[in-house]
C-alpha cells in the first residue's frame, strides 16, 4: 500500500475519554509521515462524513493544541446514531466508499461500543467482498463496560470513579442528619450493571453505604427490597440504596415502567428515565420513611475531573496500537484490552475479531453478584479499582475554569 | 473573663466548605491557649447538644488531622433543622444555659444559614437578658448565597464553581449531536436565583449555552419561555436552558407545583422537586423537539472535585476571624465579607449584627437580570467570577478515591 490518508470517527454517546481515543490515533497517525499522509476526522460519524463534513486534524489541533484532546470530555468531532443497513447490497455502500477512494482513505477508525462496532463489521466486510483494500478498524468505547472479548472498555474506569466519588459524596450528604432516611441513587446501565456495581467503591468499612446494591442482571423484587431497606434501617440512621436504570422483574420489565412512560430511541433501545423517583415513592409510601432519589444524568459519562488516569492512558494507547496494527495489514478487528495481571495491575493491547463483538453484550458475571441480589463481591472490586487510579490535572482556562477543546 | 472552653456546631445542609469553617474556628481557638481550654464540638448542631452528643477536637481530631476538614464536604458534625423556640421565656433556654455553665463555655459559634443565624440571634438574646458572659457567634454558610449584609456566603463559591463547571460538561455531552435537542438543568434555589445566576459561568463565547437562564426572582411564563426556546432552536441544534428549582409565576404558584405534589419541611419550607422535568415534557408536547432534564441534586452543595481555593481560603478566615472577636468581647455577630475590590478581587471579614440578618433573604439584584428574564447581566458575572476561582487538591486515600475524614 502507498501512501494513504486516515479518517476517524466518534459514534455513539460521549465518554471521558473518547478523545483520549482519538488523541490516540490522530498522534500516531502523525507519527507514520511515510504511510500517512492527511488524517482526516468525520464531522458527526459515519453521517456527517456521508453528507461531507470532514476536518483535517493538522488544520484543526495544530501543534500542541492536539494534546487538548486528552483531557476534554465528550466527542471532539461530534457523534451520530446511524446504523448503516445490514444488507450489504444497500447503495450506501458503494456511495461510502467511492468517497473513501476519492479521498485516497486507506484507514478508517470508528470510536465507540456496540453499535459503531456493528458498522466497523460492516464497513470492513463490504471491503473484503469488493477487494478493497481500506482497513477498516474499530476503537472500543463505552461508559457501560458492556463490550465482549476485552477485559473492560475505555470511559468504563472514569465513569466508575466518577460513580464511587459521587456515592461517597452522597452519603456524606446525608449523613449530615440522623433522622431516618433512604436515598436512591440511580445509576446508567441498561442491561449491564458494571456501572451500578462501582458504587461499592464508595463504601469506606464493612457495614458501611451504599449498603444495598441492585443490578439488573438478577430480577428485581420489590417486596423482598422493601423488607431489605426496613432491615438495614434497623441499624443505619441513613441507608444509601445504588440502582441501575435498568433494573426489572427478570421477565421483560423495567422497574420504572411500573409507573412511567417509556419511548424507543432510533436503536430500538427502550428508554428509561425514573426507577430511582419509583423506588423513592415506594419507600415514602410503603415505609413511611422520609425518601430522596438523585439519579446521576450525564455527568457520569462527561466528567472531566473524576477522569482516571489509567482510563485516560489506556484509551490513549489503544488508539496508537490500533493504528500500528492497521499499518501492518490489520481489518474488521477491535483493539481490546487483555488483562495480565490484578497486582500488580497490568493489560496488554489485543485484536478481536470485530464480527464477533458487534451486538453481543457483556454482562456481570452472575457469581459476583452475592445470592439475594443486593450487593456485589469482593472479585468485583478486584477487577474495578485499578480502573480507577491515577487523577488527571485538567488545564485551566482564563476564567478559572477547566479549558476544554471544541471544533470551531 | 477567664480561662473556658469554646463550642461549636453546624447547622443546615452541607457544603463543600463548612467544614473549612469548622476548621477556622477549631484551628485558630487551639492557637489560643491562654484564654481557650476545650474545644468542643455539638454533635448534630443544638439538638445533638441537648441530647449530650459532644466532642473534643483534641480527641477527636488529634495533630495533623484537624487539616483533612479542609478537603472535606459535607459537615464533620452532623446537622440539624432544630429551630428554638420564639419566646425566650421556654425552659429549653435555662436548660440549654446551664449545660454550658457546667461544661464551662465562654464562646458559642454557630454555622449556618438563615436558620442558624436565627439560633445565634436567639442564644445572644437570651445571654443579654440574663447577664451571662457567653459570647455567640454565627458563621455563615449557604450555597444559595442569600444571607443579607454580607457580600457572598461561604459554600456559594464552590457551589457555583460546581454549577458552571457541570453545566459546561452537559454542554458538552448536548454538542455530540446534530438533531434538535432542548436540554432543561434544574438548579437549586428556591427564592434566590445565585447559584442558577452561575451556570452563565459556563458560557465561552456570545451566542454560546447556557442561552437561557431563568432565576425565581422574575415572574416566569410559560407562552414566552416557549417561544425563547423555538427562537433559539432556530440558530442552534442543541439548546440548554439553566432553572431555579423555585421558578414561579409571580403570583405565588412554583413551576413545579403544575404538575407536582410537594411536601414541607420542618421549617415550613414547600419541598420542591421536578420544575426541570415539567418544562422538558413541555418542550417535548408543545414543540415536539427531543427534550431532557437533569437535575443537578445534591452534588451541587458536597462535591470536593469543584472546590474553590478562593472559597475555601475564605471559609477557614471568616472561621479564624470569628474566634479572634469573640476573644475581643463581640457576641450576637456574623461573621461578613465586604467587597475591597473586584480587580484585583479582595475582601475583608466584618462583623454584623445577627439579629439583622436572621430569616431575610438576599436576591439577586433585579437590575443583574435581563429584561426578559431570560438571562444575567455581565455585572453578574463580575461578582461571581473571583468566587470560582483557584483549585484545590483533594488527598487520595489507598483506594485511589478522594480520602475524607469522619466522625468515628
Amino acid at each position: 500500500m502507498g501512501s494513504k490518508n486516515l479518517i476517524v470517527g466518534q459514534s455513539g454517546g460521549p465518554t471521558a475519554v473518547i478523545n483520549c481515543s482519538l488523541y490516540g490515533v490522530v498522534s500516531e497517525a502523525f507519527r507514520h509521515g511515510d504511510k500517512i499522509d492527511h488524517v482526516y476526522g468525520m464531522v458527526n460519524g459515519i453521517e456527517g462524513f456521508l453528507a461531507g463534513t470532514v476536518l483535517d486534524f493538522a488544520e484543526a489541533l495544530p501543534g500542541e493544541s492536539l494534546k487538548g484532546l486528552t483531557t476534554t470530555p465528550g466527542a471532539y468531532l461530534g457523534s451520530c446514531r446511524y446504523k448503516l443497513p445490514e444488507s450489504l447490497e444497500d447503495p450506501v455502500y458503494p456511495e461510502l466508499f467511492k468517497k473513501f477512494e476519492e479521498m485516497n482513505i486507506g484507514y478508517v477508525f470508528y470510536i465507540g461500543g456496540n453499535d459503531s462496532m456493528d458498522t466497523v463489521s460492516k464497513l470492513s466486510r463490504y471491503a473484503a467482498q469488493i477487494g478493497s483494500d481500506i482497513r477498516v478498524m474499530g476503537e472500543p468505547k463505552t461508559v457501560d463496560n458492556d463490550l465482549v472479548m476485552t477485559d473492560h472498555t475505555p470511559g468504563f474506569g472514569s465513569a466508575a470513579k466518577y460513580v464511587a466519588s459521587t456515592v461517597r459524596e452522597i452519603v456524606i450528604d446525608a449523613n449530615v442528619y440522623e433522622k431516618k432516611s433512604v436515598t436512591i441513587v440511580e445509576i446508567m446501565g441498561r442491561h449491564a450493571g458494571w456501572l451500578t456495581a462501582a458504587s461499592v467503591l464508595a463504601r469506606k468499612f464493612v457495614g458501611d453505604n451504599p449498603l444495598l446494591i441492585y443490578l439488573p442482571e438478577v430480577a428485581f423484587d420489590v417486596d423482598k427490597f422493601l423488607a431489605k431497606v426496613e432491615e438495614c434501617l434497623e441499624k443505619n440512621p441513613n441507608v444509601i440504596v445504588c440502582v441501575s436504570e435498568g433494573i426489572n422483574d427478570g421477565k421483560g420489565t423495567f422497574i420504572c415502567e411500573l409507573d412511567n412512560n417509556v419511548g424507543v430511541d432510533s436503536f430500538g433501545h427502550k428508554m428509561l428515565a425514573g426507577c430511582g423517583k419509583y423506588l423513592e415513592n415506594l419507600v415514602k409510601n410503603k415505609l413511611g420513611v422520609k425518601a430522596r432519589s438523585v439519579e446521576l444524568n450525564v455527568c457520569q459519562r462527561c466528567s472531566s475531573s473524576m477522569m482516571s488516569g489509567t482510563d485516560q492512558k489506556e484509551a490513549i494507547g489503544a488508539g496508537e496500537f490500533g493504528v500500528r496494527a492497521a499499518l501492518k495489514g490489520e481489518t474488521g478487528k477491535m483493539i481490546s484490552y487483555v488483562r495480565k495481571s490484578d497486582l500488580p495491575y497490568a493489560i496488554a493491547y489485543g485484536l478481536e475479531d470485530v464480527n464477533q463483538i458487534c451486538n453481543e453484550e457483556k454482562t456481570v458475571p452472575l457469581s459476583w453478584i452475592t445470592d439475594d441480589g443486593s450487593n456485589v463481591s469482593e472479585e468485583f472490586i478486584r477487577y474495578a479499582l485499578p480502573l480507577v487510579q491515577g487523577s488527571v490535572e485538567v488545564p485551566v482556562g482564563t476564567d478559572g475554569l477547566p479549558a476544554f477543546v471544541s471544533r470551531k
